[in-house]
């Protein structure tokens, strides 16, 4: 009796002050970046984490007297971030990285890329290709990634498997390739892909009509209507080199952007990769339209496409998201370069030393890759309820000492090479630089193993 | 007696077939790429170092036949290219490393910097600064840095207990400052340094007078005579903002490389860095005269300085070197994130993708970093008789597969933290990424001890 009353009586105490929630991680960190509210640095504070989500952010030690984790982790010398957004690329491509550099754009793509795509894109090629990809992405931060390429199918099965989250593009272009063979079969397939994944919690599509220049009215007429139908985003290449835009005013009398507006394209369902090439009025209209801006500050920089005017565009209210390109391009797929380059350039084109701050480029790493993917409220910032999708970044290695202001050493010290630890879901993919859902070697021996095969062949076009 | 006959026998064959000669050491490494001559790739090849120098490159197994080392390295998948050249830098500003970002040219100076040098700078603060960026310059394969800052004498003796190269520059400039009161004292104190290094096989010297706006004609005048005299180069920033140039016009109706160039210093002796602004005739005189440009992408992006036309002075002939600046304006000290920097907006500038080919951007940071300080007999190429300061770079990562082209990998996918070991005149400073004259713990915690100190004042100017 006099037990009971003690049991009941614990039963009563410590729901109410102490027993601990059980949950699945607790990860304390030195400083966490939610990202949003921009500009906020948490010191000593833990990112509590349960079922794949952010439960709440709280000071450590309140944490641990709120909590019980299966796991925890102490990262005293680490920024917590969320995870980064690549908003644009060509996963697979990371197999040509290299292959052909330094030369004119033209001669690039048709005596190197092209012929090398159709001659080695396959579902293998593609799979090796994203696999060796996304553990790059990994390593360097990247919880997400927005693709554009042929058998998206495989990309998408590749990044589930790897636990890795990607917005998979359904390729459309007006010429037949080993993936379709016209408007009507892209479509088709790209429906299929689409209706594939629809309940996978890490797989989202959009529609990817290659650029105004290689996809006629009819095809986009069709994606505008699909896109509305299954809501999902449209991401295209546009206005990336001066050529593109004069060779459209001398072909059909307008400029692409305008042709994609009278089509109806420009909505908040727009990715708009590259953009180099803005008429004031245009940054207007798409400010008013509500599209968004694909930003690659390396790929424009490396193929010489031209300038985008970041800061004009931020100015204007247009959410700019960032991406890598693909690796042939770039050559890398590292968002933490890509950030810094946003910076570096975007205050430089602007002639403006307080332009793109070291906080907006996050914002464009992160959250503004989240909107512009239509994944805003899911992923993008750590805040209760969205995924716990979160990067470690290590801060104290010589590179990033001394440390004043986390947010600025970050993206203007600090590398890929400094990411410890990388979650996607909840699911602790980087542990301490290492990959726990992909074979590292075997993905290297893969690499290699096509370049002997692609480099014999661009070197030997005849044979 | 049949004894000494074997011994006599051994002693006739062997020297002349067999007998291995005895050197320090031999580094083998599946691509060595020499710099001089450009282009050139050598696969499985071996570095011969004896007495800090080169003393061949030869393929790998003659290497074994022909020498025994006392000690050999074996990098089979490394490339090895000259230990790079950093040409302009203020190392101790790296304890200044992102304490005021994305602000406006004169407010960072004024408000931060320029407060923070006058509170701070002391013997210590260079020797502790100077020790953070050296480590840091090493761990990413910087093997020479030409440094322009108060107390070249501390930054000279931590360099050269370091074991590393540097070219310490003897600041002028109009102001007094701790180190110097008047024109006769800056002098005469660099002077002072001068001599007393001159015997030092690491260290070599510059005048250093800071920029055409904080030094008169008459302090420039001597610098030109000492300067010929000592035979030393002359280290000075020129036309690095737009403003710089129109103020000097309205003051003194001359463009400051106007003024320069009446005074008698634009040289062969000149370094001048920045260069920002440069009419077409100024291009042809610099390279008439042999003047070197030393070029700060990253630096001229963060403080949104202008664009150098690196591929235009390359065109015309003139030497460019590639520099990072100090941290407090970059905020690194990594020279492949600059080459990769350079080559891509050198590109954008160009609007050529053909531009700055990977060539030429590893060209400027090693071989014509070297030719600007006046040490292309030296160092910056891995040739016979040069110093042995050589730097491996692991291309086995993720990041850098797969290699179709090693000087493309190493400029475009490449980072400092590849870096695997740097050799200063043979002697091993970085081993496996570990530095081994210099404590990485202790100089993190220096760092974070004037951290504190630093940070209270700027945040509390008042106080």
């Amino acid at each position: 009796m006099a037990r009971l009353a003690a049991r009941q009586g614990n039963r009563y105490r410590l729901p109410m002050k102490n027993t601990p929630q059980p949950i699945d991680t607790l990860i304390h960190a030195r400083w966490i970046i939610p990202v949003q509210p921009a500009d906020q640095v948490l010191e000593h504070h833990t990112i509590a984490v349960h079922e794949g989500r952010i439960l709440e952010l709280l000071p450590g030690n309140e944490a641990r007297q709120k909590y019980t984790a299966e796991t925890e982790h102490q990262l005293d010398e680490h920024a917590l971030i969320p995870g980064l957004v690549n908003a644009h690329t060509h996963a697979a491509m990371s197999l040509f990285r290299g292959l052909a550099d330094d030369l004119p754009l033209m001669e690039w793509l048709q005596n190197h890329i092209w012929p090398a795509e159709e001659k080695w894109i396959s579902p293998e090629f593609v799979a090796d290709g994203t696999r060796l990809a996304i553990a790059e992405m990994l390593r360097g931060g990247t919880t997400c990634f927005n693709d554009m390429y042929f058998f998206p199918d495989e990309t998408a099965r590749v990044a589930d498997n790897a636990g890795m989250r990607a917005v998979v593009g359904l390729i459309i272009i007006d010429f037949p390739t080993v993936w379709a063979a016209n408007a009507d079969e892209y479509l088709s397939k790209g429906i299929e892909v689409h209706d594939h994944f629809r309940h996978n919690p890490l797989i989202t599509t959009a529609f990817a009509p290659h650029a105004p220049y290689t996809v006629s009215d009819e095809p986009l007429k069709r994606v505008i209507t699909y896109a509305e139908e299954m809501d999902i985003p449209v991401h295209i290449h546009l206005h990336e080199t001066a050529h593109e835009v004069t060779e459209a005013q001398r072909n059909t009398g307008q400029r692409p952007l305008e042709r994609l507006e009278a089509l109806g394209l420009v909505s908040p369902r727009l990715m708009a990769v590259h953009m180099t090439q803005l008429a004031d009025e245009e940054i207007d209209h798409l400010a008013t339209r509500g599209a968004h801006v694909v930003h690659c500050p390396e790929s424009n920089m490396k193929l010489a496409s031209g300038f985008c005017p970041v800061q004009q565009l931020l100015n204007a209210g247009i959410n700019v998201a960032l991406g890598t390109d693909g690796a042939a391009s770039n050559n890398d797929l590292d968002m933490f370069g890509e950030m810094r380059s946003a910076a570096l350039l975007g205050k430089a084109v602007a002639r403006d030393a307080s332009a793109l701050s070291a906080m907006q480029a996050l914002h464009m790493g992160t959250l503004g890759g989240a909107r512009a993917l239509g994944l805003e409220t899911h992923i993008g910032s750590l805040e209760t309820g969205k995924a716990a999708d979160i990067t470690a970044v290590n801060l104290s290695a010589l590179e990033t000492q001394p440390v004043y202001h986390p947010i600025s050493q970050l993206v203007y010290a600090a590398g890929r090479e400094h990411v410890s630890d990388v979650w996607v879901a909840g699911q602790h993919l980087l542990k301490d630089r290492v990959l726990t859902t992909l074979d590292r070697q075997a993905i290297i021996a893969r690499a290699q193993q096509w370049r002997e095969r692609i480099q014999m062949a661009d070197e030997h076009p005849e044979s």
